[in-house]
């Protein structure tokens, strides 16, 4: 299971489709893109249900959040997430740490039914107990194509139904995170109050149980304590004022929670390895 | 090309999807039924447009005659004829030789379009010089569940993919056979005469062409001669009323436009190895 992580599978690359494929026929598998490669440490991708294709990206390193259907995932190294077509999505880094990543965008003839699949079971993510092998297959997919780029499309179509079928195998044996009733209310409580002066000791009050007793539920099923949710929350809403409107650091502060200027600048900068208004710049320096 | 064909990989096999096969995943592909072998030299299988399986057929030995879509089609060893589903079909061997075939019905998600992309092609059999890789893949397919049967939907669903892609490849390599307006024509004529005492002469008188120059351009495209091709097509017809009326053997030479009892006979057991009497009690014994 470690090898598959080893560096020299994850040099950067990025593979686009050619202008001319697609020759009519029918049953035929392409991929629009996939590439992989680290993205920076704050990043954040946001797209509207207009998005066609169904994509799959593995974390090689890092820890990551994705949003889709309604819903908040974290990711940490070796998960997959899966962007059902047609679904609004954003999935982001507010870790400070680069995060790794390997993905297929898959224009699928019936992609409808295979993505309705994944939503109908509530399928967005496959935790990295089961990701080996549809993640051996991708690798082995873009080194092929790194040291031969194949054009034809029989060929390609077989290695990417090849890997469909390893990431239905890894589905069929990664059931939908479903989380106990005291998280589900954890998180909806978390969702109503995180752009307020939340603390944890009111949290574990409104649940009535103890701070240790939550934290360790909530970890298990989230996969991080309460506190760094909420930060995590926190500073992907200050990411998004920070680029896409122009209200004051301050103002943005308030808007989760954090009257204190200088409280939400220092907790942002721990966070982000740079200042708010530092971050605002380099994001409008290259607009994405 | 040749090894192929090399009797050991033909050796009798039918294999019937498990009973429990269908586990709700999108996308996977099954084989319902597949298998190897040769027919009887004299049979015939004729299904309604409920049959509901996209069938590949190759013929590994000796020659066939496969109706579908209004169009009659002679094969000859290594062609392959495609069955798309829903569409009422026959095939047959009255060749008195029996018939070699290896063949595979599937079950596909999404086959209407596949079937649709066969059909408003008119491709409906494919050349021997491009059935090769579909049937090296088909071959290697039974062989590897003769040897340990893979009940693995995963595995399964890659290999019947890759034969699809196989079949696909040779799709487009292989175009409808078009015919030039000549042959259109005679297949035309011999359609609406052979009930009748049609002879070849008239035929080519008919088409203002002379008997040497009608057979040269005729067996090009359609594989064999022009009274080859009427003897077919009236075996055809008088093995279909053999098995099921009952009207007499004379009568039955009658509507093949052969009014001597003796003609018929004689014509019937030099062509099928039996006389037309034998052949019905024989059919009726082993009911298909």
């Amino acid at each position: 299971m470690q090898d598959i992580y080893n560096p020299e599978n994850f040099t950067p690359y990025l593979y686009h489709a050619p202008e001319n494929s697609g020759t009519g026929l029918p049953f035929i598998i392409r991929a629009s893109r996939m590439g992989c490669g680290y993205e920076e440490s704050f990043f954040c991708v946001q797209r509207n249900a207009d998005y066609p294709y169904f994509t799959v990206h593995f974390l090689f390193d890092g820890c990551g959040f994705f949003h889709i259907a309604g819903k908040d995932y974290l990711l940490k190294k070796g998960d997959a997430f899966i962007i059902t077509a047609g679904d609004a999505h954003t999935y982001s880094n507010y870790s400070g740490d680069p995060l790794g990543l390997v993905w297929i965008e898959l224009a699928i003839p019936g992609q409808q039914e295979l993505s309705g699949f994944f939503k109908m079971n509530h399928i967005h993510t496959l935790d990295a107990a089961h990701t080996e092998k549809p993640l051996a297959q991708l690798i082995s997919i873009i080194k092929a194509q790194k040291a031969a780029p194949e054009t034809d499309d029989f060929s390609l179509s077989k290695l990417y139904y090849a890997f469909l079928m390893d990431l239905l195998e890894a589905a069929s044996l990664s059931p939908a995170r479903s989380h106990p009733q005291l998280v589900t209310d954890a998180l909806s409580y978390i969702e109503q109050h995180f752009t307020e002066d939340l603390r944890i000791c009111r949290l574990s009050e409104h649940l009535h149980v103890s701070h240790t007793y939550l934290t360790r539920i909530f970890r298990r099923y989230v996969g991080t304590t309460p506190l760094k949710y909420i930060s995590l929350k926190r500073i992907e809403y200050a990411c998004s004022l920070l680029n896409t409107t122009s209200m004051s650091c301050e103002r943005i502060g308030e808007c989760i929670g954090m009257y204190d200027a200088s409280h939400f600048n220092r907790f942002f900068t721990r966070q982000m390895g740079l200042a708010p208004s530092v971050y605002r710049s380099k994001n409008r320096e290259t607009p994405t």
